[in-house]
């Protein structure tokens, strides 16, 4: 439709009709009659405001949507069509591996194709809109939302978010196969105080800026439609009502242009955070603030219009109903309400890509002795709770089929691995048998699955403890009395604390939740057919105690070093050490792989001259392999403290058995800028380190730069 | 002096000389024969500057100060006094208990006492200044100088901090038994990220304003004669740099118009952090924000004339130079600059206070069956790592004797107890040994005497396990395998994990660390002889995954309530409930207190009229107590988010047996004001609840009240 008649739409609305396209509410508010069912009724929507709402959340299939949308049309005066929002966050049907996972791949190349097919899927069954990517700074384990997020680094984290944008949205919203991508949880919502989830968060404005805005910010860049609005209070504030993040940081300083939704129920939500006294002030609150869309409760249902006439804001309204009216003519929904397309993706080009992606994104943690990859004719017992398992989705894959998903078990039949044995059941009852504890000792190696269940993660699954549970740590306790050569793999939606279990492993594989294709991607890096390259995109605790943790770690006024460690006045713990038990960044793989040749072209950077870092990464074996090449700095004297080290880029190099490649990374003086104490993002000119590394502390090498 | 002549001694100081009175060094700098020692070599001082110093930090005996000042005096020219300064944080030579155990009285009448005796007897010894108290607002276990603080809750921290000041200053500095108080660590330092000791904080202007600014305003109002910066960042400046924090805030805000000291070493340690590039930088930046005494570091030595003929700022460096002065001549110095008093206390009088403080500070978390108090005749059986132990002084009481204190062993033998048996070792030892088990079995109740060492509590004693030693545990499993009654008396400074302990023990006593008079205060409240009042003025963790931690939980969009915990959307822990294992007001007694008739005078609370809580507060019993009334309040809705509850008063009743007492709260609307978003302390109009609780948790009694 053109602007003209859009406009011309629009200027025919009554102020209830424009209300209406500010709420959202969910499939069951329709029947397949038109009539208005109980939870319309009991929100006081009769047949008339029903059939003026703007958008519905969750749908499950492309019939169901079909059904509304046609109802809709028939009854709705204006005929505006209804926009289709869903959580598509890895996957619709087919459930690739949770976010945390796709950003131990550290390539954007992955998110974006992930994004990209799921976006063709979840198009397919109607949806226009998913309420993805999060990108939430995330630096404490105990939240399980961090299943959501792209891990504690904010420049990697601001990169995968964009791919996501890009994937879901491609070029154009003409493209029938893509969708709107909704950025989430503007803001702070990963700072939730004791890591439990809605709790308040307080931030510095610095912090904000420097670690919490930066993905929003590349999402909105990569023009990401709509914005939904965080849960919890910031800094005293809850965000459905914080007027000042949402108008002067999202509207004016990342110049926002797109639609403000508030998550789920959150604007009569206000009167359980106790600003608002009832549901009109909750609406006045969250209006007044800028959210535009009121997702599943119904404050502006029931009092917006008022508030409107009483206020005088006529034309805030308008501007409101202009933002959505606009998505949905950028959809083409006023020409195709239905985006019907005949293109669907066969299932097993989906099953093609999905291991593609998948198998990027299990971090090889130990590997003593060269336990993996697995040999051929070795006897393999397989155990623990995960072992036959098809709770291997994690959270947020509320369309895929869990029993379609392949187990562990299943991915090394399929595989081949045909001396495989498979014990079923816990230690406690399968070590009373004789014969068990006879093949285990019998076998060359146990494979030992265990880790979280689903539930344990992504919404609402706070936990205080990150340990894996007492049975799963039997089997490691017992096997290792029993002196038994065993791998773990963890699945997992967040960082554990693995310290018990490390040292009664030989091997550790940090699985995550790999998606549908668990079974068979695990299996072909357990078996080599396929090298591992995944990196910890989060930081893994040796405690509890540690938390928040991110390798990020500021500079105090007592730095812990490597050899001052006896010393008592120093910035540290008494019973455990600094350091994460497993760093942000790392990764082994089979392949031996040396980065040889590192230079700058130039240890001097001013505004006109950037600087090349070069280096030759080789493939010293015949085993197909990526290398993650991390380039990391330090600022040296700055006027904010800023950490020791902070990634600046990265690259993601393939290469062929035997390949020899030369990496590049180009580097801006403005690449170099931190949020200062105005707020400003400034360049602090004199000494930096730059640092190649194999993960946040494995650096090797480091060279000077000044900045001129 | 008067301030004419003492002006005229300011202008006739050369700018060398005014530098000197910022510079801040240790006895060591001087030897008894006035030459130049190593350490003042070290700094490049010389005879000439080294006598042009204006303080000196950490001397032991009286002796010593007469000597260095004696010294001092003969050689500088225009005969300044030295000001001497020293950690007298809980007692000098007498050690009181800790100040977070004294926090458990919820007395500031304690608290004042306790500063009173201190000054008294720090004075004698030629102190000038006590860097005391430390006003930092606590919410996290795992950082070892909760030891230090008043404990969680904002309102009681700022009345206890002040009554400190109190004690210290009394009328008039003129009083050669009164001391200043230097009031630390401005600000922030006890939002350390994940409690690690010196690590960077990040605060919202509402929490900071909120939580963290109260203790130290009511300290200057009680005349704070010094302020110390703390040494950490605040979101992202350390604060010996941090101007906005000191200009701002301390100065305008909160009025401070002493003399504001850096901590120890923290300017040179501009350069650890990196905001400085060199001493001549660090000095600048301390200089300019506003830090007008460097303890122990070198620069403004090295660099500050320098800096202030380049910079102009003769006028300032008067400015300070004058409050130095200033207080130097409020402490009568010129007059005597050794305020002798020969009054000096005699140690049965501080025993006797001492035991009088101390006996308020202990807090009984657990009796079951009355196990509490010891009976005549009974069998008891002393073991653990703290029964014979004199390590029950805690951090900072560098000139208390540990061997002149007393262990809970001494302390039940010169009680009186003679059918005491001690054990003496570990249980792993001893409970080889058949006689040992034999005496155990044979016992009536085993006091098992455990927790931490002094060594790991206070500055630099940050942890990630808040649990008690290993076989201190052991002793309670394995008592608790035989089936015997035991009681654990806790020594620690700070809030533990207990939940592994609490259910295998019949009596639970938080000790703290008591102090010199140790066991003769502990044998007291065992056996019955007084009565226990102490209260939690920090929550104990289940977890220390739920760090950090408060009672003061603020509302969230999905609150966690009594009924709901079977939802999934809440903000809670899947593995653990959200309340600590013991809450902040909670404690045990002896005798039982009724409160009854609890009523407002009015439910209606307005600029022109308060309102009167009162009620009858009845001992039951013929033990003499003391009852501690705590009065909350919930302001219902408000602007930004407010806790669910929070500390409003308290009042500490002294109970005779079977006495009764009426006890009047009164409640001002001005009580009632909080941190709004922009920073300003409002009144909330609209309706409050008011609660009396036994504890933040245990509520009794509740009443609404609408401000008008």
């Amino acid at each position: 439709m053109n602007e003209k008649n859009l406009l011309e739409l629009m200027n025919n609305l009554s102020i209830e009709e424009k209300v209406g396209q500010l709420i959202q509410i969910t499939p069951d508010f329709f029947d397949s009659e038109g009539e208005v069912t109980g939870p319309a009724q009991a929100w006081n929507l009769d047949k008339r405001t029903l059939y003026q709402v703007g958008s519905v959340l969750g749908t499950h299939t492309r019939e169901q949507v079909e059904m509304i949308q046609k109802n809709y049309l028939q009854r709705s005066k204006h005929k505006i069509p209804l926009l289709f929002m869903a959580d598509v966050i890895h996957g619709y049907e087919h459930i690739f591996p949770i976010p945390l996972a796709l950003a131990a791949s550290f390539d954007e190349k992955v998110v974006e194709k992930m994004a990209h097919y799921s976006a063709k899927e979840a198009a397919d069954a109607g949806i226009h809109v998913t309420f993805s990517p999060m990108a939430d700074h995330v630096t404490d384990a105990r939240w399980g939302r961090v299943l959501e997020s792209s891990g504690e680094d904010p420049r990697l984290a601001a990169r995968l978010t964009a791919a996501y944008v890009r994937g879901y949205q491609g070029e154009s919203l003409n493209d029938p196969n893509k969708i709107a991508s909704c950025v989430k949880h503007f803001v702070g919502y990963g700072a939730a105080k004791g890591g439990r989830d809605y709790n308040e968060a307080n931030l510095s404005d610095v912090e904000l800026y420097q670690n919490y805005l930066p993905a929003f910010q590349q999402a909105i860049e990569a023009g990401a439609k709509f914005v939904m609005t965080a849960f919890q209070s910031v800094s005293g504030v809850p965000m459905t009502a914080n007027r000042p993040l949402i108008q002067h940081v999202l509207r004016e300083l990342l110049k926002f242009e797109g639609v403000v939704i508030s998550d789920w129920g959150a604007v009569q939500e206000l009167c359980a955070h106790r600003v608002a006294e009832n549901s009109s002030e909750a609406a006045k609150l969250a209006f007044q603030a800028g959210i535009e869309i009121e997702m599943m409760s119904n404050c502006y249902h029931e009092h917006l219009e008022h508030l409107v006439s009483e206020n005088g804001w006529e034309e805030l309204l308008d501007q409101v109903v202009w933002r959505i009216l606009t998505v949905k003519n950028e959809l083409n929904l006023f020409e195709n309400p239905y985006r019907s397309m005949n293109s669907r993706v066969q299932s097993n080009e989906y099953r093609k890509v999905n291991n593609e992606i998948a198998l990027r994104t299990p971090v090889l943690l130990k590997n003593e002795h060269q336990v993996l990859p697995l040999k051929k004719n070795e006897k393999i017992i397989l155990l623990g709770s995960k072992a036959d398992s098809q709770d291997v989705l994690g959270a947020w894959s509320w369309i895929g089929k869990q029993e379609m998903a392949i187990s562990l078990k299943q991915g090394l039949v399929d595989g081949g691995n045909d001396t495989l044995t498979f014990i079923k059941g816990t230690p406690s009852e399968r070590l009373q048998d004789a014969e068990v504890v006879k093949a285990i000792q019998e076998a060359d190696k146990i494979i030992v699955a265990i880790g979280e269940t689903s539930g344990e993660t992504g919404e609402a699954a706070s936990k205080v403890h990150l340990r894996v549970p007492f049975e799963d740590q039997l089997w490691l306790d017992e096997l290792h009395k029993m002196g038994k050569v065993t791998i773990a793999v963890i699945f997992a939606g967040r960082p554990l604390v693995l310290t018990d279990i490390e040292p009664k492993v030989d091997g550790l594989v940090m699985a995550w939740f790999p998606g549908s294709e668990a079974g068979h991607i695990l299996a072909q890096l357990l078996t080599g057919d396929f090298d591992f390259s995944g990196r910890l995109p989060m930081s893994f605790p040796q405690n509890e105690g540690q938390l928040p943790l991110t390798y990020q770690q500021m500079e105090t006024g007592r730095p812990l070093t490597q050899t001052n460690y006896q010393e008592k006045y120093l910035s540290k713990y008494l019973d455990c050490s600094n350091d994460p038990l497993y760093e942000f960044g790392f990764g082994l793989q089979y392949a031996t792989v040396s980065w040889k040749n590192i230079q700058l072209s130039t240890n001097q950077l001013s505004d006109e001259c950037s600087t090349r870092l070069t280096m030759t990464v080789s493939n010293d074996t015949d085993i197909q392999t990526h290398s993650i090449v991390q380039l990391y700095m330090r600022d040296e004297v700055t006027t904010v403290v800023r950490p020791m080290i902070e990634l600046l880029d990265v690259k993601v190099v393939k290469l062929e058995p035997n390949q020899k490649v030369i990496v590049t990374f180009t580097i801006d003086k403005k690449d170099l800028q931190y949020v200062h104490a105005d707020l400003t993002k400034q360049i602090e000119l004199g000494k930096v380190t730059f640092f190649i590394g194999e993960s946040s502390k494995r650096i090797v090498w480091s060279a000077p730069c000044f900045v001129g």
